[in-house]
């Protein structure tokens, strides 16, 4: 977001003119990069959002001009006889989902003209990615994603690779996208401009703006990449060469027939910004590719930059870091969604593709959509947030169908070659956050019997307890080999039925007719990458409620002197807080979890900057006695679970206010905690301190937030306290021993960074409106000093692909005998190695196979898991006999091998680190293992035997 | 001016799509009309106003945006790729002032592009002036030269001529628009849409929007034309089709892989809107000349209308009758270059044109902006006002320079061929409405003589009283035969030096040093198209200061019981009024020159029309004791002069007011009284009352307010009385025997028709500001019944083409003896004919010559003037042999016989009426008799024997 969005190219057409065109004073801007002059390189470019204070659609038909009167087809349409005006002209373009909107329409004529304009550089397609994804509030697997789409379809259609990533809006930038999305999808540089404005101020000093950044600690200088950083916005320096449609900066006007002619005077402004810097001046029309080759050719070495640029402040009170909370119910839908996904494409694969016209590439699209900068940072106003909602919504459904479809064929024939609809459907259930699944409300007292599939879409075998809301209270579960397995009815709490209630009646219309009594709860287990069934169905015995089970609930902090937890993993509540012992790992803690309240700052008066949906400036805190909440210990697990519902925040004494969940314990933390970098790399924090740069603290709290996408820790040297998250939050470690997620945010004022409209979400039920409740969790452990990384990794990697849940019914006859209850896609006897996910598992278009592993640990995150490891192909694909396989990029979209070839290596200042980065080596194609260093992914195109398609790889 | 202003291309463009491109609904848009079905032309069109709340630079280039989100080069550059996209699409533009700054920029692909596009029909050139000019406070002869302009480009690059009149947004419509504008240039139709909103109704009634329109009384049928009102607005019927920049209408949305597809749903609204007229539908991409010939080829008879559609209301307490006088500084300053540019001309012709490099041209395109529907009405902001001011300075300052140059050519060598920098220059002194003339201010002690040249521009010869102030009390006249003249010197009026001071450190930065003590007067004679020499000196002998002279000044009605006038005519003024009278006439007629004003309706509250720029609402009416003025009564002419002051208007009571002077009389005129159509036709008003439908009276005053360009004039039977202007002023007969001119206006609130800016124009010295003052006069004269038309005709000529006074020094030599004093560009002893006015003697860029006469006379006006004149080409060019002669449309792109032939005639419903149209038969070349019947203008290119150049005329 910023003040201004769109730059028309009408206004670069101008531009152009007045350097080029000019009648009475001709520049020549045909020349290229001259030495011993100041060459500047004018960039013409237009910044697009895909949604913000209008929908992406709205923004690119020029619809809803009343709120912003933007049209992006007009910018993409009169970008093509501008630059054929002048052949000097250059110009790039960054957003594929306007781009690929655009295109799609565009004749034959046109096409190839773009085609050649693009060819010869003078029109650039870069970042390339379907938006100009946020870098704090998502998930580093759906940047890739988002990525990958953008860049499979600029190297389909035309050939092309992008080299340059222009993140040059999003609100702060994390490590994952300097080194995975940067130097891993191949790209040469890396041109931003928001950054802590202390910092800039200090690299301006130091002239450090441009660096090379080397975002990961495990890759090393593998991964480094020239990083750009603006000296003021993405306008050039002089300003007023910014334009849009209602800006008022002054166009250039060329013709000197007519009056305010001012090519001169605005020639000397851009002059004179440039002179102040050094020398003579050359112009030349530019892109960033050609920017970045000059650089590169002057074979210097740059200043080094490590860890990220998070939190961003653009003035001593304003700290955007409000934005890594806002909207946690859009963030908690995109993480929903982006796990299905994953899962989603594999039933699409083990189906294969094309076989019913279903597919995932709606939901694809809308998570790419929902990963703008203004979209899962909760930046976009409230209408353009529905869009998001509802294009994740139809992708969903979409793939939900795909989902049935699949599960139907596996279930039905066990081979997915022959199957195209099956006659046994399956559906889901979407709203277990507010206890609603009409699938398992059903009456088991005519004999039907409710048939729960669970796919497991990880590598590794899982042992889980699933709850589902039922009627009956006299209920068995037999699992797919007919034995009766241990099950629970918990009574369903009253904050859940009336959560329930009102948001049944707001999503369809109507309450539903009763409510159900009992969460159901049995243990499952699942193979890796497949499913088993479980069979829920009437028993005549008496229903065994469970009064105190190993599911135990209990609200708040009303109970005390309670003991939670069965097996090693107790919790003792007390008057003075809760007591954690874990007799497996002999770790005991004091701890408290408590709710507190910022109140927002509301900006009036002398000192107008308002808390908001970016900015986050708590004016007070102020604590809740009671919050809403739910802690669970599970018998097998060796975690807390907390379930919050927080909300409707009340606003009626004129506050906004800002809801944190804290959990204080004694540990002697050192000022210092870490947060995950998009969900990957763990980053060391310091309480108001950076690492590189002297900070002068101005706002304690707010500054010290940092984005939470995966999880927060701290140690004190014997233990380490984690926490990890449902969602995209904001966290931070405020006091030593402590951790603070922000969950909530409702404000009544807009923070003046343009999307001029409050933070406050409603539900509204015949037209009463309330503040939206969030309901999620969260997860704690303690563990031996060392040790957290295991469950931070294994279960963060759980809490992403949750166990999927399918229904059907059985009416009668015997669904274990008609149908496969169990479905293994790998060799039943493989399972992935501890510390490598499945990231892609992906049939493309063209019928070869998308297949993407990571590595989950560090370099000595964990004294076993943080070694090379190893997936063993022929076992991940035992049915299929693998043809070809070529390793590509990260986006997929040129052969890894090349790109490690022409990457430019950039040199660093100082004296070399002594490094040793651990890679995967090539894979041989008759072994076909794929080797893992710590942090690195892999992506790989393949196809099979047995597939006569697409043979051709990339 | 309208709500919205610019009808975006690119919205066209999704218009076209929604009916010819969409994937799942094909709509047939190939067909033209279709027998039987309702034909539905969609006409693509924007409106482009060539300066309203931007400049007419400002509106080109689009900056300036703060103000108005509006890039007319966008509009144009998008135009062309989305007309070549689908054969079948259409649009027309109208404002040539935007196309012609558009396509001197492009290259020659792009001009080659829209030449086919035109001459294939599908970009149509219509209306083709520079700008959509008003119809009010126009002038007819600046209608002709704007249209000319546009129209003769229009021929000379594309080999058009436009068919169509297209004023769809002037406040309301002239007859001398229709007839003269529309029929006269060879246009088939005219469409508009402001019309009464009662006219409205009842035609929507009576099924007469579409009209047969009979302009001209004299010309009758023979200047029919056909005209078609919009039912509502400029935009379609179902409203929504209106896209615009920031316009909040639905976008037509075709693509349907986006949301909010609405094409289904917008080609709904459309047809339903349709057939709610008739039948079938059929839509075809149209233009208005399809539509014309489709209504031509019904063959079908028409209702007639007659007069004009004056005055225009929108709604029942909203006349648009306040435009008719607002900014009355610009409508002065407008007819004064109009005046001038015309006589500038003829001297541009005199000394032959690029013989200096000098040219009319800026003036002429000045002019031609100013006469918009924003500009010379005065309801456009105050920016854009002083933008047509500026304009005309440099325009008149340039014209200034030819003026000047050819002058001294003609009094140096007598003859044009031989002279291009003549060393006599003349100045000018444009400021004697505040008594500045620097040229007449000189020293006469030092032996020093002002030469006076003064030039005559009508084809009569002049008998006129000049004054210019002088310093000196000791001064003589001598003509140019060296008699010494009568003269006398005159006070200035304090009032006068006031507005002196005050305007001369205005407009220059500084005071004037000293004030000129007296007005210099004295009479000159000039011959027709010539001019004389008047030399101004020094005199040893003691002055002879005038006390009492054939000039006198009174100050408003503090003298009473006072004679004014030397000659047959007398004022005689008294307590209870004047009288006048004329020994000659024998006319004795009472009457009473008051000033009152109306206070502005302030809008506030429950009744939000304010009266502003467009619109008078007068809530009261309060008499003023003192008004200033000077009425001046000259020997030997036979009518009153009124010169006014008004200014600065107070408005510190929270009052905006507007002054209006009134003549009363006891004269019976039942309602009655007649005004202008553009400065030529007069056209009979009656009180409360319109001719062709029923008024229901809600304004009494506002809404008997007429466009006064030329004059006002009532009769009782006995006598009439006859009210000549000095620009265009709103005027009315509110009263029986009174006439009222609204003088000037000052308004505190904007009246809500898109200006949002109040009318409240001031001045400003030191950054101090008043309200501004007008300075002007206005002629009254009494005549028996029937005989006034004289006085009006001619007199109001010379008020159009007031004497051209160029000044020079003469420093001891004998002028007379090295110059040629006088200049006759006619045979010596020829004049035209007394009913005759040349209206253009122009040299063209080819070198040919436009030439245009008009009868100044309707049929039965004058009992001698109203007949059939001629003019002798051979006496007005006596030194030049004409070569070819060829008469044209009225503005000259196309032979007359060839417009007669092809032009559409209409047939109108009812009983032919029998007509006795007299026009000039056609022009013999040998003897080159150009005949004009009643108020007939013809119009001719003509080339010389002596000129190499540009044998082809046409």
């Amino acid at each position: 977001m910023g003040p201004v969005r769109l730059l028309l190219l009408v206004a670069v057409a101008a531009l152009a003119a007045a350097v080029g065109e000019a009648v009475y004073i001709p520049y020549n801007t045909s020349a290229g990069v001259v030495a011993g002059k100041l060459n500047v390189h004018v960039v013409p470019h237009t910044h697009d959002d895909v949604g913000w204070l209008k929908t992406v659609d709205q923004y690119y038909v020029g619809s809803n001009n009343s709120i912003q009167g933007a049209c992006v087809q007009n910018v993409l349409d009169s970008l093509i006889p501008a630059l054929l005006k002048d052949e000097n002209r250059k110009f790039i373009y960054v957003e594929q989902a306007f781009f690929q909107r655009w295109w799609r329409n565009q004749n034959d004529m046109i096409k190839d003209t773009v085609k050649g304009l693009i060819d010869a550089g003078r029109l650039e397609l870069i970042n390339g990615g379907m938006c100009m994804h946020d870098e704090a509030a998502v998930h580093y697997i759906d940047m890739i994603d988002q990525t990958t789409l953008g860049h499979r379809f600029i190297k389909e259609e035309f050939g092309q690779i992008p080299r340059i990533g222009w993140q040059i809006d999003p609100f702060g930038h994390s490590a994952v996208q300097a080194y995975l999305l940067g130097a891993e999808v191949g790209f040469d540089a890396f041109y931003f401009f928001r950054i802590d404005y202390q910092d800039r101020d200090t690299r301006k000093g130091t002239k450090e703006l441009e660096v090379v950044w080397r975002g990961s600690k495990t890759l090393g200088s593998s991964a480094d990449i020239f990083a750009g950083i603006f000296p003021k916005n993405y306008e050039p320096p002089p300003g007023g060469f910014y334009f849009e449609v209602d800006d008022d900066s002054p166009v250039v006007q060329d013709d000197p027939l007519l009056f305010d002619y001012n090519v001169e005077e605005r020639v000397n402004d851009f002059v004179a910004a440039a002179l102040a810097q050094d020398g003579r001046v050359n112009a030349l029309y530019s892109t960033p590719s050609i920017y970045t080759d000059a650089k590169y050719a002057a074979n210097e070495p740059w200043p080094l930059k490590t860890n990220d640029f998070f939190p961003y402040a653009d003035n001593p009170n304003a700290y955007w870091t409000g934005y890594f909370t806002s909207r946690p119910a859009l963030k908690r839908y995109v993480r929903m969604m982006s796990g299905y996904y994953l899962a989603a494409r594999q039933l699409e694969f083990f189906k294969g593709r094309h076989k019913s016209g279903l597919t995932t590439n709606s939901l694809g699209d809308a998570l790419a959509l929902a990963q703008h900068h203004d979209a899962v940072t909760g930046t976009e106003k409230q209408h353009v947030a529905n869009d998001y909602a509802k294009r994740l919504s139809i992708g969903y459904t979409q793939a939900q169908e795909l989902v049935s479809t699949s599960l139907g064929c596996l279930t039905e024939s066990g081979s997915k070659s022959r199957c195209s609809s099956p006659t046994t459907k399956f559906s889901e259930c979407l709203l277990l956050n507010i206890t609603y699944c009409p699938s398992s409300e059903m009456d088991f007292s005519n004999g039907k019997s409710l048939v729960v599939l669970v796919y497991n879409s990880l590598g590794w075998k899982r042992e889980d307890v699933i709850r589902i809301p039922v009627f009956s209270d006299s209920i068995v579960v037999h699992d797919s080999e007919g034995r009766e397995i241990e099950s629970q009815l918990l009574p369903i709490a009253d904050a859940s039925l009336n959560l329930r209630d009102k948001h049944v009646k707001a999503y369809l219309g109507t309450s539903p007719h009763a409510n159900p009594k009992y969460w159901l709860a049995f243990s499952v287990s699942v193979p890796p990458l497949g499913f088993n069934t479980y069979l829920v169905s009437n028993t005549k015995k008496s229903a065994f409620v469970s009064s105190k089970s190993t599911i135990y609930s209990t609200q708040g902090s009303a109970n005390s002197n309670l003991q939670v937890g069965q097996g090693h993993l107790k919790l003792q509540y007390s008057a003075t807080g809760s007591l954690y012992s874990d007799s497996k790992t002999r770790i005991e803690a004091n701890f408290e979890q408590k709710y507190k309240y910022y109140i927002g700052q509301d900006g009036n008066g002398s000192d107008p900057q308002a808390s908001g949906a970016y900015i986050f400036r708590p004016n007070g805190t102020v604590p809740i006695k009671n919050g809403g909440q739910i802690t669970r210990v599970y018998k097998e697990k060796d975690y807390v679970e907390t379930e919050f519902i927080v909300g409707p925040i009340p606003t009626d004494d004129g506050n906004g206010k800002e809801i944190a969940t804290e959990i204080i314990t004694n540990m002697a933390t050192n000022k210092t905690f870490y947060t995950d970098s998009s969900g990957r790399d763990f980053i060391k924090r310091i309480r108001d301190y950076r690492s590189e740069w002297k900070i002068d603290v101005h706002q304690p709290i707010a500054g010290n937030y940092y984005p939470v996408n995966l999880g927060i820790y701290v140690e004190d040297g014997s233990k380490e306290l984690s926490v990890l998250v449902d969602r995209s939050v904001g966290g931070s470690s405020i006091k030593d021993g402590q951790i603070e997620l922000m969950l909530h945010r409702r404000l009544l004022h807009d923070d003046g960074r343009g999307v001029a409209e409050a933070l406050n979400e409603t539900v509204c039920v015949d037209s009463q409106c309330e503040g939206l409740v969030i309901e999620g969790k969260y997860y704690l452990k303690f563990d031996p000093q060392g040790e957290g990384a295991k469950w931070r990794r294994t279960f963060g990697q759980e809490i992403y692909s949750p166990l999927l849940l399918a229904f059907s019914e059985q009416d009668g006859g015997n669904w274990v005998n008609s149908h496969s209850p169990k479905f293994y896609a790998m060799d039943p006897t493989y399972s992935l190695p501890d510390n490598v996910a499945l990231l892609t598992l992906q049939e493309l278009e063209d019928g070869n196979v998308l297949l993407r592993f990571a590595h989950l640990y560090e370099a000595g995150e964990h004294k076993d898991l943080s070694s090379l490891a190893s997936v063993d192909l022929k076992k991940v694909f035992p049915n299929n006999k693998i043809d070809k396989i070529v390793e590509t990029s990260l986006s997929a979209n040129q052969e890894r091998a090349a790109m490690e070839k022409k990457r430019l290596k950039w040199k660093v200042k100082g004296a070399p680190v002594k490094e040793n980065v651990v890679r995967g080596g090539p894979v041989d194609s008759s072994k076909l293992i794929v080797e893992l260093g710590p942090m690195e992914i892999r992506t790989f195109i393949l196809s099979f035997d047995d597939d006569i398609r697409g043979k051709q790889l990339l």
